[in-house]
C-alpha cells in the first residue's frame, strides 16, 4: 500500500523543529502530488485549451497555486521580492466564481509548460527556504506569518481537487491513465435506498480561533441549532437510483426545476448528468482519465440544481416531503453516525483523502453506523447557502476567500470526496460553490416536514445603510463618543431629573439603525423605534432578533473592510426584548404611537418634509410631564424640506431667524425648554480617512401638564 | 430762528445721566420730525398709493422706522416682547434695493394711518422707557445694547431723507405745504462754472471702532490712498449748466450713455431730469410739496447714470477728460477746503442738517475755500461703487445694512443734502444707492487723466471657493491645526533635514486658494502656486495684491456670516512678493515650470484625470535631491478620475492594492521614500455645525541625484 497522503498538521505542540519538518513534508507532498496530477495531461494544448468555458485553461491552475504562495508570503511579510512579476500577474486571479452568463473573454498569452514548471521549481525552493528559515513558535495562530504557509498548502489541496474535476471535464484526447491516479474497479448493482430515522438533536458548529488545526475564515465563530427529527436516505443517491429520474423525463419536465435550474438547463442543454456519456441505448461514465461502463452503484454526480430537481421528482413519486439536507441536518448525520476526522496514521474509514484510490466507489462500501458515506466518496450538496457564523471575521491576508460567496447563490457542500484532503477532509470545513457548478459532488436526500430556513448571509453593502450602521454601532473616531449612546445617556439623565419619572415607554423617532432605541431600553421598559426607511429599520430588527449585524465599509477606492457588530459586545444583549421597530412617517404617525414618557428625535427635524407638522403633533403623544429631546445640526436642504417648510435658517422680517427661534415659537404653547441648547458632536465615517464631523444642537422640552 | 435740529451725540463723556437726557432729546426730536414730515401728506390714499413703483407706499415708511426700533431692541436684548407682531411683520422689510426690472408685486392690506400713528405712540413710549431705564456706561461702544438706540434713531434720520424724496415723487394732489417744511425762495441765474486745481495728496479714510460717534458698519476700518492732482468744478452742476446737455439732445444720444444707462432710459423713458417739469417751452421744478418756476442756479438733481452721461457730453464738448470724482477724490476736496463736521451749537456752514430750510439753494451760496458746496445742498455722486474698507465687519444686529450693496451696482454719494442730518451729515458717512435711484443728489465733475480704479467690493459667495478660503485662511476647528500651514511646516522642516538644502524655488501644485504657497514663501525665495481652477487662483492673487480676502460662509439654512482674512494677521504680509500664481494642469504642466527645490502636491492626486501622468512627469521638474511632498486622503471618485486611471484603491492580481502601493511602484525608479506615510488631519467647514474631517496621508520622496 502507498504511504498515506499527509494530513493537515496540528498547529500546537512543544517541538518547533519537529513541526518545521512536518510542515516541510506536508508542503512537499502537496506540491509533488499537485504536479503529478498534471502528468495525466497529454501535450501543450491540453494545458491551454479550456476544459469548460467558465474557467481558465489548466496552465493557469498549474501556475496559480505556486503564485498564491508568493502573494500571501509577501502580504504576511515572509518574503519581500516577487519571483516572476509577469507570471505572477497572469496567475493571480482565478475565475472560479463565474456565472454561466458571465463568460470570460480575456485572452492570455500563456507561457509554456516548461516555463511554468521552471517557475514552480523556483517557488518550491522559496517556500522550502521560508519553512526552514522562518522563526516561529507553537501554536501557530491565525495572525502568525507561518499561517500563510498553511494557507498556501491548503489552497493547493483545494486546487488538487478542482483541477481533477477540470481534467475530468477535458476532452479524452488530452488525458491519459497514470499509475498514481488509478480509479476503483469495484462496481455492481446499487442497493435499494431506504430511510433512516435521525432523532432530534442539537448541533454546534464553528470553531474557536485557538483550534489547533488550520481553517478558512468561514469555519470560525459560533452557530448552535436545534434540529428536528427527520429521516435520511441510508445511501448517497447512486447512478442507478438517479436513472429512474432521467428515464422518467426529469430533465425535460420544467415543473421539477426552479427558475435558476431552468436557466442553467437552457444554457447547458442538459439532458442527463454531466459525467454520463450516452452509449447507444445505454450509458458510460466519464472518470478523470477514462470513460468506463456505467458504475450504477457509485454515487451520481450532479450540481445542486439537478439534485433539487431529483428531490422534487422523488417527492412527487413517493408522496413524501423529500429535499436536500441543511448544513445543520448534515451535522446531525455526522453526530448520529459517531464519526471523527481522518486519523493521522491510519487510512480513513471512508473514501476520503485519496486513501482508497482516485475515484468514487460503491455507495455501500463504507458504512457509518446506520448510514453510508456520511463523509467521503462524493461531496454532498446541502440546501443551505453559505453564510458567516456569529463572530465571523475575514483573514487579513485573504479577505476574499469567503466574502464574495455570501450572496445566497453559493450552496454548502459537506463530507468531502475521494480527493478531498487536508482541511477539505475535515468535517468542520465549509466549502461552497455556485449551485450550477460541478465538483465530485452528489447528494443524499432527507425526508422531513421541517421547512428550510436559511441564515442571512449577506454583508450589508448598501453604502448609506452601512455608513449608518457604523455610525450607530461602530468605532469611536477622533475621540468623539458614540452619538446615539450619548443622546440616550443625556435623555435618561434628564428624564430622571426633569421628566415625569415614569420609565414605562420611550419613542426613538427617526431611529435609523436603532442604536438609541437599544440604549434607551437600558432604562425604559418598552422602546419603540420608528423610521421612515424600512431598510434602516431592518438593521435594528436584525440586531434585535439575531444579536448581530454585518456590513462592509469603503476603505480606499474600491477596497472595503468587513465588520460585524454585536449587541452583546455593546452590553445591550438584554435590551433586545424591550425594543420594537416600526416603519413610520414622523409627520404622519399612526394614532397608536402615543402614551410615551420620553420622545427622542435625533437628527430628524431637518430631514422631514414638514417639521412643523411633526412638532405640532408630537405633544399629544407624550404623557404630561414627559420630555421631548431634539437634536439636529439644522442642515436644511431643499432636497429634504421645501424651503417654505423650513422652520428657521433664514431672514424673517429682515432679521436672522434661527431654527432654535422656530422651535421656540412652535413648541412654547405646549412645552417648556428645560435643558439646552447644547452641542453634541457626531462623526460619520465615509472612507477610512474621510468623515463627516458635525455638531448637533440638543434641546430638551418638557410637556406642560 | 428755529432751534437747531439735534446733532449725532458724542458717545463718550463722564456723565451718564446727561448722556441719557441727550439721547432722549435726540430720539424725541427725530421721532417728532419724522412724523411732521408725513403731515405734508393729504388723505389716506396719499399713504397707500406708491409714489414710484420701485418702493413701498408711504404708510410702510411711516410704520417702518418704529418697527426697526422694536426689532433691533429685541436683538440687542433691550426688550423681550414685540409690541404688535402683525404690524411689525408688515413693516419689517423695505424695498430700497430694488432694481427697475425687479418690481415688487406683493399686495399688502395696509393698516389705517390712525392705527399706525397709535402704534408709533406705543413704540415711542417703549423707546423712551428703554432710554430712561437701561443701565449703561460711557463710552457707548458698538457692542453695547445702547448702540441699538443710536442705530434706531440714525436709521429714522435716513428715512427722514428718503421719505422726503418719495414725497417729492408723489403726485401733487397728495401733498400740501407745511410751515416746518418750507423751501428756499432764493434763486437766480447760475454762475459760470470754472475749474479749481486740487493738488496731489494723501487721503485717509475709515475710522476706529472707538471713534466717539455712531457709525454704520461700512465706515469702520482703514483705507489710505495717494490721490494725483486733478481739477474740480468749482460749483456743483446747476440746472442751468445741465440745460445745455438737455438741449443738445443728450438724453436721446445713446453714444453718451453706458449700457446700464441706456437700459434705465428705456425703462424710465427719461428725456430730462426727473424733477424737471415741462412747462410749455420752458421748465418748472418739482420740490417736495410744490412745483415752482425752474431754479436755474440750484444744483441739478440726477441719478448717477445721468451724471455720467453729462460728463461724457462735457468731455466731448470741451475736449477735456471730464468724469465724476472717486470717493478718494471727494475726500481730497474736503481736505483741500479745510472743512469739518456740522458744529453742535451753531448752524452748518453749508445747506445741511435742515439748518437752512427744506430745499436746495443756489450753488454759489456756500463757499468752502475755493470751492462751493463741498458738503451740503445735494449729495454728490461718486464714480466709486461702495466697498468695504480693510477690517470691515458687519454689525451683529444689522448684518445686512451694507453687505447687500457690495455688488458693484451701488455707487457712493458724498457730502449730504439739505436734509442730511445726524450721521448722514458727517463727512465720514458712506451712503450708496443703485446708480439709477434718485435722492436729493447731483454731482460735481472733475477733470483728470487719472483712470478710475475701483476697489473690489464683492464678498466671495461662490460656495466652494468660500469653503476653500476658510479652509486655508479661517479658524481652527476641533483643535485641528491649519492644514496648508501644517504641510508647509512639515515640508520646510523635511527640506532642511533631507532635501537639497537649496531654498530657491518651491512649487505648490494644486494650490487652490494659495495658503501653502504663502507659507512656503516664509522659507523659499520664490514660490509658484498652480491650480487648475482660475477662480481659486484669483483668491491667492487677490491676497497677494491687496492683502485681504472676503467671503461669506453658510451658517444655518440661508443664514450666512461674513469673514475677512488678512495676510498680515497670519504673519504672511512679507511673503506676498515672493509668491506668484498660475493657472495650470498638473497632468500637463508648461515646460517653464521646472527647476524647483521642493514640490508640494496637497490633496491633489485623487483629483487628477491622470495621476500617473503627473507622477511620471514630476521628477524632471525637481532639482536633484529635491523633495516631492504628497498628501492625499486617496478619495478616488469616478467623477474626477476614471476608474482605469486610479493608481490604487482596488484589487490587483487578487490582492488589495493601495494608493501607497501605486505611488511606490510609479515613483521608486526616480525617488526614494524618505519620510512617511503619516496622517495629517484637516477640517473643512460646510456650515456652522457640519464639517468634513479627513486624514490626508503624507509621504515625502527625494529625487535621486
Amino acid at each position: 500500500m502507498n504511504p498515506l497522503f499527509p494530513r493537515s498538521p496540528q498547529l500546537d505542540g512543544q517541538d518547533v523543529e519537529a513541526k518545521r519538518a512536518e510542515l516541510l513534508d506536508y508542503f512537499r507532498a502537496t506540491f509533488d502530488r499537485y504536479e503529478s496530477l498534471f502528468e495525466v495531461l497529454v501535450g501543450e494544448t491540453a494545458y491551454t485549451i479550456k476544459p469548460i468555458s467558465l474557467r481558465h485553461p489548466l496552465i493557469f491552475y498549474f501556475g496559480h497555486t505556486a503564485t498564491f504562495f508568493v502573494n500571501k508570503f509577501i502580504l504576511a511579510g515572509l518574503i519581500e521580492e516577487r519571483i516572476d512579476p509577469r507570471l505572477e500577474s497572469m496567475f493571480a486571479v482565478g475565475v472560479d466564481e463565474m456565472s454561466w452568463d458571465d463568460l470570460d473573454d480575456a485572452r492570455y498569452d500563456w507561457p509554456s509548460v516548461a516555463e511554468v514548471a521552471d517557475y514552480r521549481r523556483k517557488v518550491r525552493a522559496m517556500v522550502e527556504r521560508v519553512i526552514r528559515d522562518t522563526r516561529f513558535t507553537l501554536p501557530i495562530g491565525w495572525s502568525d506569518p507561518m499561517w500563510a504557509v498553511l494557507m498556501g498548502i491548503e489552497h493547493e489541496r483545494i486546487h488538487l481537487e478542482t483541477s481533477s474535476v477540470l481534467i475530468r471535464q477535458h476532452a479524452l484526447d488530452f488525458v491519459r491513465p497514470h499509475p498514481a491516479w488509478q480509479a476503483s474497479a469495484e462496481h455492481g448493482m446499487a442497493p435499494e435506498n431506504t430511510l433512516v430515522d435521525i432523532p432530534a438533536g442539537t448541533v454546534s458548529l464553528g470553531r474557536a480561533l485557538d483550534d489547533p488545526y488550520y481553517g478558512w475564515d468561514n469555519e470560525y465563530g459560533r452557530h448552535k441549532a436545534d434540529v428536528a427529527a427527520f429521516k435520511a436516505a441510508r445511501h448517497l443517491v447512486s447512478n442507478q437510483e438517479f436513472r429512474a429520474f432521467v428515464e422518467a423525463g426529469g430533465y425535460a419536465d420544467d415543473s421539477l426545476w426552479d427558475e435558476e435550474g431552468k436557466g442553467w438547463k437552457r444554457f447547458a442543454r442538459a439532458e442527463h448528468p454531466t459525467f454520463w456519456i450516452p452509449d447507444g441505448k445505454g450509458w458510460k461514465l466519464r472518470l478523470m482519465t477514462a470513460e468506463v461502463p456505467m458504475r450504477w452503484n457509485w454515487p451520481v454526480e450532479t450540481n445542486c440544481l439537478e439534485a433539487r430537481a431529483f428531490c422534487r421528482w422523488k417527492s412527487r413519486e413517493s408522496g413524501l416531503p423529500v429535499r436536500l439536507p441543511t448544513e445543520d441536518e448534515w451535522h446531525r448525520l455526522y453526530d448520529h453516525a459517531g464519526l471523527s476526522d481522518v486519523p493521522h496514521n491510519a487510512p480513513a474509514g471512508a473514501n476520503l483523502h485519496l486513501d482508497h484510490g482516485a475515484s468514487s466507489c460503491p455507495v455501500d462500501r463504507f458504512a457509518h453506523g446506520e448510514l453510508f458515506d456520511v463523509v467521503g466518496n462524493v461531496w454532498q450538496w446541502c440546501e443551505t447557502p453559505t453564510y458567516p457564523f456569529d463572530g465571523f471575521a475575514v483573514h487579513p491576508i485573504y479577505d476574499d476567500f469567503t466574502t464574495p460567496t455570501f450572496d445566497d447563490r453559493h450552496n454548502i457542500i459537506k463530507g468531502g470526496s475521494w480527493i478531498a484532503t487536508g482541511n477539505e477532509s475535515r468535517h468542520a470545513s465549509r466549502y461552497a460553490f455556485r449551485r450550477h457548478f460541478f465538483q465530485h459532488a452528489g447528494f443524499r436526500y432527507v425526508v422531513t416536514d421541517t421547512p428550510v430556513t436559511n441564515p442571512a448571509s449577506a454583508y450589508e453593502t448598501d453604502a448609506l445603510l452601512s455608513q449608518y450602521a457604523e455610525f450607530h454601532y461602530g468605532d469611536e473616531i477622533f475621540g468623539v463618543p458614540n452619538f446615539p449612546k450619548a443622546l440616550a445617556d443625556i435623555a435618561i439623565d434628564a428624564h430622571k431629573r426633569l421628566g415625569n419619572r415614569s420609565f414605562e415607554r420611550a419613542l426613538d423617532l427617526g431611529c435609523a439603525t436603532g442604536r438609541a432605541s437599544f440604549e434607551l431600553a437600558r432604562a425604559f421598559k418598552r422602546v419603540v423605534g420608528i423610521d421612515f426607511s424600512a431598510r434602516f429599520i431592518q438593521a435594528g430588527v436584525k440586531l434585535a432578533e439575531s444579536g448581530s449585524l454585518r456590513y462592509t465599509l469603503p476603505d480606499e477606492g474600491e477596497l472595503v473592510s468587513y465588520h460585524e457588530r454585536r449587541l452583546d459586545e455593546l452590553g445591550l444583549a438584554d435590551t433586545a426584548g424591550r425594543v420594537e421597530f416600526w416603519q413610520g412617517d414622523a409627520c404622519n404617525l399612526k394614532d397608536i404611537h402615543t402614551g410615551f414618557d420620553l420622545i427622542l428625535a435625533a437628527n430628524l427635524i431637518d430631514r422631514l418634509y414638514s417639521p412643523r407638522r411633526f412638532l405640532r403633533d408630537v405633544a399629544h403623544r407624550l404623557n404630561p410631564g414627559g420630555l421631548l429631546i431634539l437634536a439636529s445640526p439644522y442642515t436644511w436642504l431643499e432636497e429634504h424640506t421645501r424651503r417654505e417648510e423650513w422652520i428657521g435658517g433664514f431672514k424673517k422680517d429682515g432679521e436672522s431667524w434661527t431654527t432654535l427661534d422656530g422651535l421656540k415659537e412652535i413648541l412654547t404653547p405646549q412645552f417648556e425648554l428645560v435643558q439646552g441648547p447644547q452641542a453634541v458632536p457626531f462623526v460619520i465615517r465615509e472612507t477610512r480617512r474621510k468623515h463627516q464631523h458635525t455638531l448637533s444642537e440638543l434641546t430638551i422640552w418638557k410637556r406642560r401638564s
